[in-house]
């Protein structure tokens, strides 16, 4: 029987995308293995309605079962539409019945009136299109911690070295320094460098900025910011800068002003004061009497809503993108500025440059902020607590981890799924070796992962030499510089993993049209296709050795060799199979 | 076993709603019958992150089942949460099990760690919560078709009343004749009219406008316009103007331009001409080569998306906003103009009368239009298409009926569900007594349903004397004014049915707290209640009476005398049961 509260489809961006002005996709969710075919039925709303012709054409397509999560078939279907408004309706049919599901309802019988039918307009403008930049889906991306990747001295102490404190002083890493590994990411295979907040500030993460107008002198000038792009850009490589602009420190200039002239303050509305006078807490503990970030005292909320702040914010955004071409923003708590502000931060930022990226920060479900108009993508948190759960916790299975990864693709927008910042960790968590214990064979395993969904792999400076390090601060010690003390099998590993996703576009472009697992094993697999190449993914997280002969044979492009159905223990492989 | 594909829960405006800046409805939907008991656990999300206090509350509130469609139980609570963000999640109970839901997760046990919880953050701004005019809930409408309603001198002949048609010439009905029926009207109750388009046109129905700073000359001008308000309002009656904003006519002076100076007009990026030279189509089965309302080729349809037509709007909604203070605007084919402009509509129209009702025409699910941003409300056709399913077609059953009704409860944002246009017909469509044979006691069905449900009832001009006609063009005779053809007994119960919803505010206000249907006997019914009085309704459609001892007894406010759980065949009735 077909489970009717285990389907869904909305006539909204959630379920209906504009791929091009009249080219969409159509998708539904249902029960898992309920349904065995789905076709949606459609005919031109205006044609029906006004009798234009007599004879109305009502077409039909059949969906195709893209994903399956834990509990949902997801299904879709490219319809090209040259036309104002579509009607449609969904035929579905399992083992003994076939239903139709048209505006919500569901019927015996195929759907006859048009206004029992969902409808949907089609009328789509190209600006309107979610439009990604064009090089970031192949794009590599690198975090860097500006105060503790790289100095321009190129010495490093074993102060640089250790755990850091949570309000641990600067430890010398600047812009220059940067500049001077240019070309160590560039062999490493980057495209793209994400810069935490390089603005003035008066703690070592700059996020809670005094002067978005100024580069932190600690780590550079104008100049060297200048430099540094070029120099990077001369390398085909792109920066983004990291905008904090839920708050400010307590010494921006509108709060100050705010602080000395209180609720006579002409930036009184720049800010959400809920009493006066407005008091800095004296302790952690207490809540400041303003609104702010996390209740900390120090990082007060600006108010993105008031137009005065918009436009200080679109003249910040103007600065770094027309005199130093940066190329994009990454945005700090992004969930917490109201949607409209960022509806109209992306129209700014696209308006001087299109293929500028507009990177988001936020942890869950971020489809609201990626149908088209706000974000091209988010760091791609859930990916992580998937690898998480599986190969550090061990919460979850190997079968609940694919699924996982399917959920992301049946909720997403197909452009913003092929552009999730895939990290395995960052400066606000522990990182993954850590996660893992140190276990490199587990580490490689989700790394695999990484580099072998759709979407941007984003390696958090370190991890490619074998870093480690608790959640923050510890996830924040200086970058090893000193090549014995790299680890180079990891960095090679690394390299592969770069190398084969450029080579292989069916790594970056394909999609997963086959998975498989083994809870008991601990094991499981996913097919990558492209047009052009069929690639199978492997990943061995047990402490066993895995056998199946029914597993496709092909060329292990990891370690050069053929593969016959056999993987080792905590082992993962990457297999052309066509 | 609970099934997990039938709970929903999002996030965002669909499930969660602003009722006041610390006020949230959260609502979660869920298989009908199939939980039995749903509490929602929350924290401080930041208190718990950032460890601010040794002891972390966790709050919990158990939800009501506030109603119950078809297939879905719809569960809500309301919570006051004075934080930045609220994690939480749902406890879910059947008779066997229980689980947890959190984070579009499900867990066996409770869950600990913050970030397997649903997130929301709780910054909401007093001008981002639906506010809704605060005359709208008791608002009892009147749609006025200008041509076909009053003439000056009140003078009408047999053409005047008959079947129209579809391209018919003016009958003379004008802004004059409106204002001498006045009194009409508030005799009728009525508190508010839409008009439809009164902007210069050369047809009768005016849908296509040459000049929307102009009031159709034979209509009247804009001194009898300032009458027509100024009466009304005295009267305590609200006008709305219906806003064609999706299209024009093609002697509109833009698009005029556009056909004389093709791509040289300076207006081409007023509306979507698809290839040039521009031509009108010959005939009604040629599409035109630029974009207009369902391929109609003397409604062009305007490009709302240029500033310059915005602006355009923008002054047209100023002036008779300011000069004429009409109450709000009633917006044609909503839905095909896009969010974003609606968006802007709403903040320009509510700066400067946050009283003015926005009415948008939407046939199907309008949540999207109804979150806040957008619409007060839209024309309830979805009610319409549900009655004439039932009392019409037959092709619902009462039960059916009711959970058609509870969808409605069950999706939309609580303001807006008591705030929506309840319609049983309109210009666009067979009037109801046409749709149930001329069945009066039918009909009157229909009207209980119309005047006990919350939101706002609106009378198709006519109906309230008992005209009947079959859809465009016969819907839109001219309206009866000779006191003896006039059905005056339909004309009292209408007016009962008024009386008892300004005097029973649960009628407008109440929940429906309990719902009861027998499809063997063909009869529904529903409990309204608010906290001072509660309401048996009860609708019987079939041709037998129906008697059951169980039903509340009380007083019958129809027929003032007592009721006993006795309904005769085709009628209804409204019991005060407390």
């Amino acid at each position: 029987m077909i489970e009717k509260t285990g389907i869904i489809h909305n006539m909204n961006k959630t379920f209906v995308f504009a791929l091009a002005p009249t080219k969409f996709i159509f998708r539904l969710r249902a029960k898992k293995n309920n349904l065995k075919h789905v076709d949606i039925v459609y005919v031109d709303k205006y044609m029906v309605q006004y009798h234009r012709s007599n004879e109305i054409i009502v077409n039909e397509k059949t969906m195709e079962k893209v994903a399956s999560d834990e509990l949902f078939d997801f299904f879709e279907v490219i319809l090209d539409l040259k036309m104002i408004a579509v009607r449609y309706y969904f035929r579905l049919e399992d083992q003994d019945e076939t239903i139709y599901y048209g505006n919500y309802r569901f019927f015996k019988e195929p759907i006859q009136t048009i206004d029992l039918m969902f409808d949907c307009i089609i009328k789509v403008h190209e600006h309107e299109i979610f439009q990604i930049p064009s090089w970031a889906n192949k794009a590599i991306f690198y975090q860097i911690f500006p105060d503790r990747f790289a100095k321009d001295d190129d010495h490093y102490d074993d102060f640089w070295h250790q755990t850091p404190l949570h309000d641990t002083f600067l430890r010398g890493g600047n812009l220059k320094g940067i500049i001077k590994k240019l070309d160590y990411l560039q062999d490493l295979g980057i495209t793209a460098i994400y810069l935490n907040p390089i603005f003035l500030s008066s703690s070592f993460h700059k996020y809670d900025t005094i002067d978005y107008l100024c580069v932190d002198p600690q780590f550079g000038d104008f100049e060297t910011l200048h430099l540094l792009i070029e120099e990077a850009h001369k390398l085909n490589i792109k920066v983004l800068l990291d905008a904090v602009f839920n708050h400010t420190s307590l010494d921006f200039f509108a709060f100050k002003d705010l602080l000395i002239n209180q609720e006579h303050s002409r930036y009184k509305e720049w800010y959400y004061p809920l009493s006066f006078p407005i008091q800095i807490p004296q302790n952690y503990t207490q809540k400041p009497n303003y609104l702010s970030f996390a209740y900390v005292g120090s990082m007060p909320k600006l108010n993105t809503e008031n137009e005065e702040v918009r436009n200080y914010i679109f003249k910040v955004v103007d600065f770094y993108m027309k005199e130093f071409k940066i190329d994009g923003w990454r945005l700090d708590v992004a969930d917490e500025i109201p949607h409209e502000f960022w509806r109209l931060f992306r129209k700014h930022v696209k308006k001087i440059n299109s293929e500028a990226l507009i990177m988001g920060e936020v942890w869950y479900d971020a489809s609201e902020w990626l149908t088209g108009d706000q974000f091209d993508t988010v760091m791609n948190y859930l990916l992580r607590s998937s690898l998480l759960e599986w190969l550090g916790k061990k919460t979850i299975t190997a079968s609940a981890f694919l699924n996982n990864l399917a959920s992301l693709r049946g909720k997403l927008h197909p452009f913003a799924y092929n552009a999730m910042t895939n990290l395995i960790d960052s400066h606000d968590t522990e990182r993954f070796l850590h996660t893992v214990n140190e276990d490199f064979n587990l580490f490689k395993i989700a790394l695999t992962v990484q580099f072998t969904l759709n979407g941007m792999p984003m390696i958090y400076y370190g991890d490619e030499i074998g870093m480690s390090g608790d959640n923050d601060p510890d996830c924040r010690r200086g970058m090893i510089w000193d090549f014995t003390k790299q680890n180079q099998t990891i960095k090679t590993f690394y390299k592969t993993l770069i190398n084969l996703r450029k080579n292989h576009p069916a790594l970056y472009n394909g999609e997963i049209t086959m998975s498989f697992s083994s809870d008991s094993d601990n094991v499981c697999a996913y097919i990558k296709r492209n047009e052009f190449e069929e690639l199978l993914i492997i990943l061995n997280a047990s402490d066993n050795d895995f056998y199946n002969e029914n597993l496709s044979h092909g060329y292990d492009l990891i370690n050069g060799v053929l593969f016959e159905g056999k993987i080792k223990a905590k082992n993962s492989l990457i297999i052309k199979i066509k």
